[in-house]
């Protein structure tokens, strides 16, 4: 059994690769959902989204988020509306009347879906077993969380985002000085959570950005130690590559929050409950650096562009459990 | 001026003639919101969208609702989800997530934005003005109240049941022995309202459905009494011709609910706060009848189909005022 700690895009295509490696019903994924927002009243879970969509054959493939064949009726709708209104998306609140967070017709099926559903009751966990289900997917889709965590990031002039605001609206340049993690203390788990930790045989963290993907993972109570207590059979891999994220703010992120923009940092991050970190092959100059922070340092190819390099990786993942445990 | 109590189509269609006959500006339709629902977290308010697209030429001319050019792409994702599910509109919630109700991927984007409108704070009457606004509408189209009424219909098997799961979800084929008006007793006019009628020329109650689309208008506390007090210049238009409602279930609604499905039903129904009654040529002769009920009867064509009828109806509205107030 394979687990994998999982943000959005990276962690979606290192999946591919380790259905490819095992049987999927052998796989399970942890979703961060403090990414998760409501826009315009509609319960939107964007890294569980691009995980379904992307394993599911269905994500565009040149976005990496959202629906191929997609169109944008519904939210061109959205920002005639707001145009002919005035109704700005910096405004204070970050009006998303304004249509700034770009939400296309097939995509917004689903989230009319989740939406009802959940104000039917239904947990966040269980309709996304029946979206998942609806593509036919034989992997273990699982948010970390059936309760409210939300990603806020304050801004070194002091305003307070959702990831959302932070990552879309923002375009994420924005100097951020703290992050939280709002809901924590009272999110539990969701079913099958900690099982699939524990009982794994090997627990991969995704090359997901780690303040703000696999971060709010770890942070629900009691996945932590989960993961701490195999932590042998644990292996990160680096979402940082030469120094810089291959998408997104993971580097600038670390380095805001003290942390060393490179598999150094990212060692040092994930020492305490990963036994193994896999650095790609232009970072292997540094794989003394990142032994010393405690971790066995496995050096291969990380980007996952090239077709094969995805299941390549989680073959490797798999291999360095089965190949020791200490450095 | 002229003021206009309004459902959805009839009302629309009655609304083109006006400020045909009229200049729009002088124009002030005042608009049931009994029927409006939550659909997926979404704020759906079908009357008042019916009016604005309808005048703002962007109506689905052979529906008769929803937007011309329309696609189906979101709805047909929920669907698909329903659909795999097991998710089923008729279940005891009448669950929304089935997707018994046609939201169209334009129509969708005027959800969104009201939706978000809403939820930052926008009363309804601000957000329906910012929506006809941008389709550059000079009349004035004001929700009859800003505050939740609810029009619930209680079928004889003892469901209640909201307006569209009565009207799309049990295609009106169900036997109604009450309709309540939940939120009534505090629902306060909206901004504008009670002028419109008071200071109005002629107040004509558009040809739709006294019981659930002009019955809620008139429950606010306050719209009634406001327009018994100008009852000398109020214009009654009846929505059944030769026994029948044009559309919907108005007769077989006056009918359960005790009333005669007829112009004399329709007659006694408005006389305490209408002047005066036009009714189709095809009831011609019972216009003794509907004059014995208490209003004075003005026979002429009122079905909206050929050009030019809604704006000659429009017109003998306004002559109706300016010719005697009595019988």
């Amino acid at each position: 059994m394979l687990t994998v700690l999982a943000g959005g895009v990276g962690a979606a295509r290192f999946l591919l690769g380790a259905v490819e490696a095992v049987d999927a019903d052998r796989v399970t994924a942890i979703v961060n959902v403090g990414d998760d927002t409501v826009l315009h009243g509609l319960e939107v879970s964007p890294d569980l989204d691009t995980i379904v969509y992307t394993l599911a054959g269905a994500i565009d493939p040149d976005r990496g988020w959202g629906r191929r064949d997609e169109s944008w009726r519904a939210i061109g709708e959205v920002r005639r509306l707001a145009d002919s209104a005035g109704i700005r998306a910096d405004d204070p609140n970050g009006n998303d009347a304004a249509g700034w967070f770009a939400l296309g017709d097939l995509d917004l099926g689903t989230h009319l879906y989740r939406t009802s559903r959940r104000r039917a009751g239904a947990a966040l966990s269980a309709v996304t077993a029946e979206i998942a289900g609806s593509w036919g997917l034989d992997l273990r889709i699982i948010p970390v969380t059936d309760d409210p965590l939300r990603t806020v990031l304050e801004t070194t002039d002091g305003r307070r985002l959702s990831f959302q605001e932070y990552f879309v609206r923002e375009r994420h340049d924005v100097a951020v000085r703290r992050v939280d993690l709002e809901g924590r203390e009272q999110a539990r788990p969701a079913p099958g959570v900690i099982e699939a930790i524990r009982e794994a045989g090997v627990v991969v963290i995704a090359p997901s950005n780690p303040v703000v993907s696999t971060g709010p993972v770890l942070s629900v109570p009691g996945v932590e130690d989960a993961v701490h207590s195999v932590r042998d059979r644990v292996v990160a891999i680096s979402p940082i590559v030469g120094g810089a994220a291959l998408k997104g703010p993971a580097d600038r992120l670390l380095r805001e929050l003290g942390h060393e923009p490179s598999v150094v940092g990212v060692a040092e991050w994930y020492a305490p409950i990963a036994g193994t970190l896999v650095v790609d092959r232009v970072d292997a100059a540094l794989a003394g650096r990142v032994e010393a922070a405690g971790v066995r340092c496995i050096v291969t190819d990380t980007v996952m562009g090239p077709p094969g390099v995805a299941a390549a990786l989680a073959r490797t993942c798999i291999d360095a459990v089965g190949t020791g445990s200490q450095p």
